[in-house]
Order: C-alpha cells, then structure tokens, then sequence
C-alpha cells in the first residue's frame, strides 16, 4: 500500500489515524526528511527530534485555529509537511521553495514567523491576551527549546504569564540526551530536574494514572485533583540540604540536587513533566489534560536531536544545520579542490595566531562556536574562550567589561543576531568607546536561510553611532590584517565579511596595520579613455565591480576601482578625489540602500559641493526572500556587472544630457491639503 | 563644628569615622541631597536609599582599586559625593556639571557608566572574568535593583556568573516597602522572599551571630562553615505544598509562600539576607563576609525609597526621577501660565479618545506609565493597559503577537529604550509587517539625563527596515492626526515626538487621517526674490526654520517652508519640486546626521539626479553631553536659525561661484599602499 504520508495531507488526516498507524507515519516522515535534506540541506536533528511531539500537536489541537508557536522556527518542518506543504516539501530551502523557517505568508497554520531563538514565549502570550481581550476561545500553544532559556527575552516573557492570562501552554522541548553544549546554570538546573530519582517517580506515576484514565471531561477533571495532590506529596520531598547524600543528582560542586520545578512554579507555571518525547501516546494524553488547565502550563518534554539517524545522533552539532550529506554514511561531499576557506575558519584561525601574540585578546561567541569559527580558539586557548549562550546583549556588555579592564574581547556575532544587542553596542561600548572588536559573519545573504538570516542592515545601523570604526575585508588576507589593526585601536572596531568561501588569496605570515579610514585604490585612471567612471566596491563587491570595469572599458570608459575598506569612517580625501575628477562614481555593498556605505558617500560629496553623479548598487527597500544561492538572487534584485553598467551609462547620460526637466509634480499643493 | 560632609571628600575618610560619625554623615548627606535636588530635579528617592549602602561600600571595599557597577548608576550621587566630587554636586545635571549618571570619563571612581537597566550583572561579570585572567585580586561589587530582574539581560548574566568566576559580589538593591509598582513574577517572587517568617528568622539569627563575631579572619572562615550550616537547617523548612495554611506569604491563588532564596541558589549564587539596607553595622559586616566568599555571593538589601523624606516616601513615583520641587512640601513649581502640555500627556489622553473609538487598540509600556503618558489609558482602560517591566524586547513581541490576533497595539516606549528592542522590530514586527505603532517620545534631546537619553539615532536604524512608516508631528493637533492615521495602517507605524512641552495650539475634536508618505507645504515660493531656500524642517524643528526664513527674506531671499511628516516614505514628489526650483535645499531635523532625515533626502535626490545643493542641520557625528536646557546644546552644536542661514549661504555661494576646485590630495595615491 501506499505510504500513510502520501495520504495525509492536513491536521484532519492525523486525527483519523490511530496510533498504531502515526506511529508508522512518523518513521515514514522521518524518513522522508533525512532523504530530502541530504539534498537540500536544513536544520536535520531539531526536526527528527519533535517528530512524535509535532504529531501529537495535530491530534490534540485544531491549527489554524489553534495557534502553535515555534521558537527559531527551524524545527517546524514536520508541521509543514502535515498542514498542506507535504508535497512541496522537496522544495525546502530552495529558489521559490519552502521557507526554512516558519512564515505567516505561507500558510494560516504559521501563525508566526521565528529566525532568532528566544520570542516564542513573547508572542505566544501576546496571542493569549489578544484572545482573552476577544473573548474567543483558541488554544495557544508555544514551543521552545532548553536554548531559549539562555536568552533573556524568554524570562522577560516568563515573569509576565501569569498575570496576563489563565490560558498558555508552553512546551520545553528539552534535547539535553544530546551532547550538544548547553551552558550556564539553566542548563545544569534542567538537568538536575530531569535527573532526580524522585521527581522522575513521581512524573511517572502520574503519566500512568493518566493514561489508565477513560476518556471524557468528567475524568480530566478527577486529574486535576489528582495532580495537586500528587504535586503536593512531592513539594513535601522537595528541597534539601546539598551533599545529604542519596541524591546521585546533587552536583560535584556540593550544592545542587534540589531537582525540583520550583523555578517554574515560582514564575507561576504549573509545571508537568518531564515526559518522554517519543511516547506518542502519552505525548498525546498530556496534552489533552493541558488543553484543560485553567493556569498557565509548561510541560517539560524529552527529545533526542537527530531521532531515528544514525549519522545525526552521533554528531549533532553537524545536523543541527547540516548541508547536503550521503544518506547513508551522513558525510558531507567531498569539497572540490582549490575550494578558498571558509571566512568563518579564516577568521577562527587567524585569531587564534593573534592570541598567541596578545596575550590581552579573548573571544566570546553567543552559542555558535562552529559557526563562528571560534571553536578554533576554544581548542587553542580554552580559558580565553567564552561561550555565554543565546545571549547577544550579555556577551557585548560582558565583552565590554572586560574592556574596561584592559583586555581585547573579540565578540564573534552574525551581522543579523547582532541586532539583538544594538543598545549594548551603542551605550556599552560606543558611548564608552571601549574597545571592543566585532567581526561580523555572514554580512550580506545567508541564501538558503532567508530574511531572518541576511546580515543586510549592520552598516546601517552602526555608521549612525559615535566612535565606530567599520571595515569590510576584500579578501581574507585583508581580514587578517583589519583583525590585527582593529587589535591597535583603543576604539570600538566592526568587521563584516560574508558567508561562504573567502577570495582563495594567499595569506601573509604576518599581518600588516592598516591606516585607519584609509581606501585602497587598486587601479586609478590609466588616462585614456572618457567617460571616466570610478567605481567603490566595498567588502565582497570587487568581483562584480572588476567585471563592470572590463564592460565599460570595450566600451572606451576610464574606469578606477577602488577597495574603500572603511565605511567608517570614510576616507575623505580618496572619495573626494575620484567625486571630482570621475563622470560618474559607483559604489557597491552587499547591504541594503537605505542608509548604507553609499549613502554615506553623499553625505559627504554633499557636505563638500561635489555634484558628480553617483550611482549606489545594493540591496532594495525590502525584505530580501531566501533560495538556492546567492546569485539567484543578484540576479533578481540587480546586483550584478550589467546592471551596474547599465546605471553608470544612464546615470552619465542624464547628467550629461544637460535636460534636467521636471518630471513630477508636487503631491501636495501648497495648503491644499487643510484646505480638503 | 564643621559638618562631617565638609571634611569627608574621599573614600579614606569614610573608614577613618566611627559608626556613631558615620550616622551623622549619612544624615547630612540626605539634607545635601534633599537641598541640591531641589533646584537641580534629579533622581532624589533612589539616592536617598542607598545613603548608608553607598557608605557601607566605601567602608569595606577600596575604590578607584575595587570596582563598583551601579546598574542604571541613577543612584550613585552619594557615591559621586565621596569620591571627590562633592565640592560640584551642586552643578549635577546642569551644563558643565556633573552627570546624573555614573561616566568614566568624569572619575576613575566610576568604573562603568550607564543609564538603562539590567547591565550591571553583565559588565561586572566583564570585570570578574578579565580580573581572573589577569591575576589580580580586586573586588568587583555589582549593585543593582528590583527593577532590574524584569529585564532578560540580567539572566543571561545569572545564567553565565557560576561557570565564569567564583568571586562576584552581587547586591540586590530591593525597594519592595516603597509603593512604586512592580510587576510580574519576580516582584512576587521577591516578595514571598522577604515576608517569609521562617527565612527572616533564619536571616535574622545569622544576623545576629555574625554581629557578635570578634574581628579577624579565622572569625570570619567560622562564619562561613556556620552559614552552611544555618543554609541547611532552612532548606529543610524550605518548599512546603500551597495552602497548608500558617504561612502568612502564601499567595492569594493559594500557590505561593515558598519563600526561599531557591531561584538564586539555583543559579549558582550563594545568597545572603534579607538585610535592612539602612542598619550600617549590619551592611559593613554583610558586606566583609562577603568580601571573603569564594563562590559568587548575591547580598539581598531591603531600602526604602526616599528615606528621610516624608514627600518623596509619600510619592516615590514623583519622586523616582523628579523636576525642581519645593524643599519643604516636595511640590513642584506652579506651570506658568500658558505653558502647553507635554508631549507624553497628548499622546495619553489621545490614546485614550482613540480607545473609545476602536476597540482593537491596546496600549504597552516598559514599566514608563507616567513618562510615556499611558498612565491615562491605565487608568481609563486598564484591561487595555499592559505593563510588562523594564522589558522592550518582550513588549515589542507580545505586541506583535497581540496583532496577528487583530489588535492594534500601541507600544510607547522612549526613543532611547527602544534601541533595545531593535531585533524584534526587525523581525517580529517589520518582516511580519504587522500593524505595531510605535509611539516615541524623548525623541530629539533629555537635556538634564544626557547621552544615554537623548532619541536621536531612531531615524537611522528604522529608516533602513523596509516596511516602515515613519512619523514626525509638527505640533500636538498633527499627533493627534497621525497616531489616528497609524491606526489605520496594515503596516508598522512609528511616531517620534521630543521631550517636554507641546507647541500649544488647539487639538481639534475629530482627528483626520494623513494620506501616507504625504509632506506638506506651510509655505510655498512667494515668486519674490531670489536666491530660492527650501527649508523641510522635520517634526519639532519648525521654530528654527521659521525664525532661518525670516532673516533670508530680510536679506531678499524667496523661502519656502515645509514640513515633510514623514521620514518614510519620503514624499518624493514634494522633494523633488523643490529640489529642482530652488537654489538651496536645507533639511533639518533633531537627530544625528548620519544616516538620518538629510541622508534619506540626498538619496533621493541622487537617484533622481538632482543636483542642487542641499543643507542638513542636525546633531555631529558625537556624542552629546547633558545640559541645563536643550537650548544650551543647540548653540554649542549649530542648531539655530543664524547657522543654518550661514550654512545656506555658503552652499549658495559655493554652488553658484563656480570654482568646484580640487581642495584635497588624495589620501592614497594609487598602488602607494601595498609598496610601503
């Protein structure tokens, strides 16, 4: 017959299964996802991991009425394929496919869109308000991993259910039988909850008076009672002296083996769990007495990373994001030969070098020690290694105190989480103007992750602060060298550079300074030729921009390239020189417009008279969507060597052709509009 | 004699004063506070709570060598009396004067500064984490409030302090006897803390016994193994069911009245108290165990807000942060006659017309109901009324849960503040492009708090997020209209509005919608004289553009006014018809420079080819200090009439001299760089 997943194809189809059968459907889907991730790539161990919990979800719960909240949202794919996307599925992550990520625009079952970890409680109860003020009556449902107790906003949200609404299900999806890192001392306090003897008895003998329960309203009532009663026994257990012995929970460290859900229960969560995330049934049998609690609830659920894969389990922090892989063996294909590094390892391991000459330098990572490349200095030098967790804001001001102290933090952020810690930027360390080095990875797209994951805006909302120094390397040998100057300044330094594999250039032994605000010009007017075109490419951009030139050049331009390397500041006198002797000047940035490097170039061709026509090639006013690659969308949206030649020569034309003509009118005529 | 305050001017003479003395400086201390704050405004209660802490700290620990980190540091005037400023506390807030706020730029004393809540945890652990690489052996004392533990930061601090140090002094600062309201489940949590009988007995006996200890460090290792021992009779009186009845704090939901210190041991933290903030032996005896801890310490103080001043017991609100007041009866001033309202009072008691009006709307503050004005609606609607703690993440998230439910939130939360929320405006807000209003006041100067107040970056970081409207009112009646107007929006909608006093002109009964992105024109060219000025003066600059066009049409010049209401989308039209028909463009705007209102203009007229010359007036590329008055900062930094007609000339002369020579060499010649 056929597969039960060719079948379903709603949350209407899972309710008709039986058991018996879902569970036949969840390996079916499990084996559906590591086959078409092993092509598409994708966030592989969080989804194997809530198969049966998303399952369990369907059953018990009504989306799109219902409303499920998924924190990051990568773990959503299951949902995906039960709620009309099945057959879409293939096209995950890909050039007009699936989002990777939950996303409101398409289907009504995402209910919210997620990238970054830590808002699921936040919007979650934002719903919960929204319905009790509208008097209807959906359930909303909000899952979060042991990870987004990391992050601060999580506690915002925590401290604030209670006394918002009588009606939230929260669901701790804990995956702590992996061996990803977890850190910090939430992390040991959940392990000390799933770990203590008692509590486990006493959770499982609740578990099994559940499911002996007959169906029906009357019964779930009985439950009620009988869990206060049970949860009235085990306080009685509860919280005792540390090192009394008999408690194989109580930490090495003598203190701890209290192991008890007294942390939620002081937030004013009625606390259920831990339950394993693999019982479907009793998956199943929770959630249906949740659905019925008139307080707000966590339930605290067990899952595995990389369920049913070998290859996954084995190594989660490979498949935690994982490219494409061999569905057999899970290794990555062999990496084609003359491939350049990566940034990230460039970076990772050029730091590491400095380490060893600046006995001040340091490094923090907001939980992304691979992704980063920090993991080399984690190897090279641990006790100058500082993982803090999804904790953006923290690791900046933390970075920041140490500064104070005459250390070098280097805080190795993604350009799009960074946001997260805007303020501490700005007030921490700007307006203390500490110095503290920020190197940005992934600045311009993450293709196949999407608008979440674009590093798009950090020019923008950096070049706004006082004392910021930002530079964006041409090639990986440049990188090196920014890192080592930005090791010199006694100021706030950003480094942006891109994801994916650097320029392939050799890298010098030793690094040089670079002047600060200083451009590079790496070909000037050879002097034959007009128009003349000079053309700012800023970062990454060089390629596109060395293509433009060998356009405009068959066709008899002078054309200067120009590595700006600082977009703050600005070197002043380099762009004013090509503003005024230049026809046209171009400035490229993987970024958006508005308020980008080119932007700052008119600002000062203004400030100082310089009329020259300058033509800005970056991203658009929009959100940029996801694909396959980075070069689908330059071609979409432009960024490319013929369109930029395209606006040199028209942006030429116009300013040459002398007829500057009006060509709009004024919206608004004069004192029309109170008059209307 | 003397008073002890004309003698003490140093951290040494604190340790020279018997107790006895020391009461007496405190006293003094408090009539100097009382004295200056009444003519200065400044943050009389918090200061006068912490007198006999501030003087307990400086007893114990050795600053500028010890380092203490004042979260938000709005409390540390006593600290800046000891510490060698005394002789200019009168000068504190006012041009010239000392901050408000801790600065490292003003004393070595002031080892960190800051103005927003929840860092202090975080940059301490900086300091901790830099001291044990370094080897040194200085104490780094953290001080920080209730308040403080609404906000995420401060756990991601908790979560990281026991895996990075074992010497971390905390101290938690807790006003819970004032009646300034605290929300949440921390509040609560805090509470059942300090109101449990057993815990306060055991607190007390410890009290008690290490006041009887002789001096010495063999007294003190006792006291350690003694406080063990005490730590492990109380757990065993620790968690108890709900609702057993005999316990006082047992919350009114029958789920409370745990009353341990368990949150804190959980993470990590040995905890000390609760001690009266206000006994001096018992703070200088906490505070010496504490110095000896080898685990990181947090030291729970009760103080109460304003002591020993009646007025601002009675009102701790008023009294948080105040104006000038009468040093008799603590009242303000008499208004003059005439004076408008303020800004945050229309927005309020609009905010409130609209709700009777829309039932969708709801109103969200970060624990500001007084200083955003949503103390009206509280007080109108308080079921429409949330306060979520000093938490503009969460708040900017529920919000955006609260409108994929079809609810119209309205989040008033200062300009300043809302930097910390800029991801989730992002991403929750922005790509979701949901219908958020945003209401900003303190956009523009907070002439008294300085640069950790002042508004003046929210231009630059929104106008690159696409889906943003963007708004700024050019008198109270335009408020009126474009709140009204964002209510009518399917997209994200942000008003920024300055600080103080409105413009005083009368709020018509019905508010009328703007169409978006539409400028308008107060008055156009006269066809009069010549050269031609264009002036767009952007929300509460229209006084400084009024008073420019006055003296340029005394000197003959033809100008136009008008108030472009938007900083996106630009009214293009309306730009660009004064761009092309007059000689100068001139911009103003009480924001940065870079990437603001201007910025946006000369992308505009760039992309259009628009080459007339354009001025921009607003605050440099640096950070402005605090000040008596905003007019004090205009004049120092150039925002006034007389310099913007300076400027225009300038540019008008420049443009129209012809002589657009070269005046800079390049600061690179061409391949100069990579030979030297």
């Amino acid at each position: 017959m056929s597969r039960y997943l060719d079948m379903v194809d709603s949350p209407q189809h899972v309710k008709s299964l039986t058991l018996e059968q879902l569970t036949v459907l969840a390996q079916e889907i499990r084996e559906e996802l590591i086959r078409v991730l092993s092509v598409n790539g994708g966030h592989v161990g969080p989804n194997l991991g809530v198969v049966e919990l998303t399952l369990a979800l369907h059953r018990v719960f009504d989306t799109p009425k219902d409303k499920f909240v998924w924190d990051v949202s990568h773990q959503c794919y299951v949902h995906k394929m039960l709620t009309g996307r099945k057959n879409r599925f293939h096209t995950i992550r890909t050039t007009n496919g699936l989002s990777g990520f939950a996303s409101r625009s398409e289907s009504p079952h995402d209910c919210y869109g997620a990238g970054h970890a830590g808002t699921a409680l936040s919007a979650a109860l934002g719903m919960c308000a929204a319905r009790d003020r509208l008097g209807t009556d959906e359930h909303v449902v909000c899952i979060f991993g042991d990870a987004a107790l990391t992050n601060g906003i999580s506690y915002e949200a925590l401290n604030n259910i209670a006394q918002t609404t009588r009606r939230f299900i929260g669901i701790l999806n804990d995956n702590a039988y992996s061996i990803a890192r977890n850190v910090g001392a939430i992390a040991n306090y959940l392990n000390r909850l799933i770990t203590h003897p008692r509590y486990n008895a006493f959770s499982r003998e609740f578990q099994k008076f559940l499911l002996r329960l007959p169906k029906g309203e009357l019964a779930l009532k009985l439950a009620h009672k009988a869990e206060e009663g049970f949860k009235g026994a085990l306080a009685g257990l509860g919280l005792r002296p540390a090192g009394e012995g008999e408690d194989p929970a109580a930490g090495a460290d003598g203190r701890g083996g209290y192991g008890n859900p007294v942390l939620f229960e002081e937030m004013g969560l009625r606390y259920l769990g831990p339950i394993d995330g693999h019982d479907l049934e009793m998956l199943i049998t929770t959630l249906e007495f949740a659905k019925t609690c008139q307080e707000p609830v966590v339930i605290h659920v067990l899952t595995q990373k990389g369920r049913g894969f070998e290859a996954a389990i084995k190594n989660p922090e490979k498949f935690h994001g994982s490219g494409p892989y061999d569905i057999r063996t899970g290794d990555s294909p062999p990496v084609k030969p003359g491939t350049p590094p990566n940034w990230q390892d460039v970076f990772g391991q050029v730091l590491v070098k400095l380490c060893r000459q600046n006995n001040y330098l340091v490094g923090i990572t907001a939980a992304m020690p691979s992704g980063t490349g920090l993991k080399y200095l984690e190897k090279a030098f641990p006790d100058r290694y500082f993982d803090v967790g999804i904790a953006e804001e923290h690791a900046v001001i933390f970075a920041a105190g140490m500064a104070t102290m005459g250390m070098r933090p280097v805080c190795a952020i993604y350009s799009t989480f960074l946001q997260r810690a805007y303020d501490c930027i700005h007030h921490d360390v700007c307006l203390q103007d500490l110095p503290v080095i920020f190197c940005m990875d992934r600045a311009g797209l993450s293709a196949n992750d999407g608008p979440t994951h674009h590093g798009l805006f950090d020019i923008a909302y950096l070049r706004c602060l006082p004392n910021v120094i930002g530079m964006a390397p041409k090639d990986e040998d440049e990188l090196q060298d920014m890192l080592f100057t930005a090791t010199l300044q006694s100021h706030p330094c950003f480094i942006r550079y891109p994801r994916g594999p650097a320029e392939g250039v050799p890298i010098k032994e030793q690094p040089q300074p670079i002047p600060i605000g200083q451009a590079e010009v790496l070909e000037p007017f050879r002097g034959q030729g007009r128009p003349r075109a000079a053309l700012f490419a800023l970062g990454n951009m060089q390629s596109v921009a060395r293509r433009a030139a060998e356009l405009l050049r068959s066709e008899g331009w002078d054309v200067a390239l120009i590595n700006p390397r600082f977009f703050k500041p600005l070197d002043a006198g380099t762009h004013e020189f090509f503003g005024r002797t230049a026809d046209v000047v171009a400035t490229l940035e993987d970024h958006v417009l508005m308020g980008g490097y080119g932007s700052a170039v008119l600002e000062l061709y203004s400030d100082r008279g310089i009329t020259t026509p300058v033509v800005r090639l970056g991203w658009p006013d929009q959100f940029i969507e996801h694909a396959s690659t980075v070069e689908h969308l330059r071609q979409k949206y432009g960024l490319t060597p013929e369109r930029l030649v395209e606006q040199i020569r028209a942006a030429y034309e116009r300013a040459g052709g002398g007829g500057l003509e009006l060509d709009t009118a004024p919206t608004v005529l004069p004192g029309a509009l109170r008059a209307s």
